[in-house]
């Protein structure tokens, strides 16, 4: 398929030269222009405008940062939207707030381009090795038709609603990782502080009802106090922050998830944003007067 | 081994016949008489007080609901520990606080009897199967007399440190749990307001940084707002208790576990104790105005 591919970063860069190796003809365009130069020397073209990635595109993919890159890569000045033909696929796989996506969304049906949000997990990665799992919102048509790319990108590819229902499963995935992981970092810290052999401790309630992916992978590095990537504080700081507002919109409230996200945003403060999200752990193991 | 078994409940009950099966010499006590009879029918010895259990018993088990029960079994009247013989160990088996471990251990040391805390993960089906997770603290060489017999209850025996060890550890698993299934809870509860597909979104985050052994197994039960056992809310709370009073003695603040052992307390007030402990989820959906 032609395949425009927009964001090059830890995520984008490895899931378009995915593309590139399946065989797709991609067309590459990044803000900072030289990160388009690897992949150029691997086959793909290189577009100088969001608009020009786009053109001829059956199927154009966003992986940028936050809401305001993905509305200026799609509707700035030498945006994609001006560039798309009718029929075509957007694929819009940042994590963005679902109202964002629905007014997207909206926005390009009148010109007759359907975009599905696909935001990710898995991490940099999964991004490598084609493991991520994709969870898909918007019209079911379109997603059959871009599956053959998701399954290149993914291992699992999950339809879960109409527009916007992929965010809210990506909000989902980041309140439950967030309390899953205050709850692995309360029960080390009581372990240490008591003095336990906690190693041996971790290993017991690993296989049981307290197992948790946080648990067996990121418990050692919590009872180290060393937090090595992963998946970045900030970005788990604002994806919780999607989840909350799409949260409170709905009248729900998240009190853990909330105080999770209070713990992260004292650590980007003190400059460990860009550790993995597990250094929850330092706040909860300061709190109670742990050595660091 | 000649062994004495206190406290047949649906822990007791399926442990004590365990170690009868597996051939050794058990005599049995129950509060409640009657749940002996079963047992005996098997091949148990019937004692009529804790010190009649005791009595010529190499290792004698004791498996009741909470620290005074363990006292009274011990040292009430008629309790176990006139009846020990030097020389001989008890696994205290039930989920009580460490520091009261510690002082059981110390009066029993006095008469040449080594208590080691033994307490159990893995519930009622564990001890039916003998998968249970054992998480031991005491005297090593204690344990390695005994070690045979936990083989038979647990799929894992894992020493953790000196007396009290043991329920740390088990403090830590139920702290860990209550994290998790708030978290897990919280996530569902955004999914189901927004009105996504929510078993799709739940089979897409359970394989990653999301998952959990109560995201995968008691997460469909929190969708269908139905909470069957499982282990009881009331036995859960009254171990979070347990691990909240260890965590304030030590200084370790423990906010999340302590957040969802409120969530219990309503729960049990309002009549539903006896559910399993994911119906915490119970809560959460009430919070966010989800029918129930």
């Amino acid at each position: 398929m032609r395949i425009g591919f927009i964001g090059l970063g830890t995520m984008g860069e490895p899931m378009a030269a995915r593309l590139l190796d399946a065989g797709h003809a991609v067309t590459v365009h990044n803000r900072t222009r030289a990160r388009e130069e690897p992949l150029a020397a691997r086959g793909a073209g290189r577009a100088a405008t969001p608009r020009e990635a786009a053109r001829a595109a059956e199927v154009l993919c966003t992986m940028v940062s936050d809401t305001p890159d993905v509305e200026a890569v799609l509707f700035g000045e030498d945006g994609a939207a001006a560039g798309l033909e009718p029929g075509a696929v957007v694929l819009e796989m940042s994590t963005i707030g679902p109202e964002a996506v629905r007014s997207m969304h909206a926005r390009l049906a009148e010109q007759h381009v359907s975009l599905l949000d696909a935001p990710v997990s898995g991490g940099s990665e999964g991004a490598q090795q084609g493991t991520l799992s994709i969870m898909v919102g918007g019209e079911e048509a379109a997603l059959e038709r871009v599956r053959p790319l998701l399954e290149v990108l993914g291992k699992t590819v999950t339809y879960v609603g109409p527009s916007g229902a992929g965010q809210v499963a990506k909000a989902m995935n980041q309140v439950i990782v967030a309390g899953t992981y205050a709850a692995v970092a309360e029960g080390l810290a009581l372990g240490l502080a008591a003095g336990i052999d906690v190693e041996a401790a971790h290993r017991a309630v690993s296989g049981g009802a307290a197992g948790s992916w946080g648990l067996t992978n990121r418990g050692p590095n919590m009872l180290r106090n060393t937090y090595p990537l992963g998946f970045r504080v900030r970005l788990h700081r604002k994806d919780l922050g999607i989840a909350l507002d799409t949260a409170a919109a709905l009248g729900v409230p998240l009190p853990v998830a909330a105080y999770v996200a209070q713990l992260e945003t004292g650590l980007i403060k003190r400059g460990f944003g860009d550790e993995d999200v597990s250094a929850i752990a330092r706040v909860v193991r300061e709190q109670a007067g742990l050595e660091s």
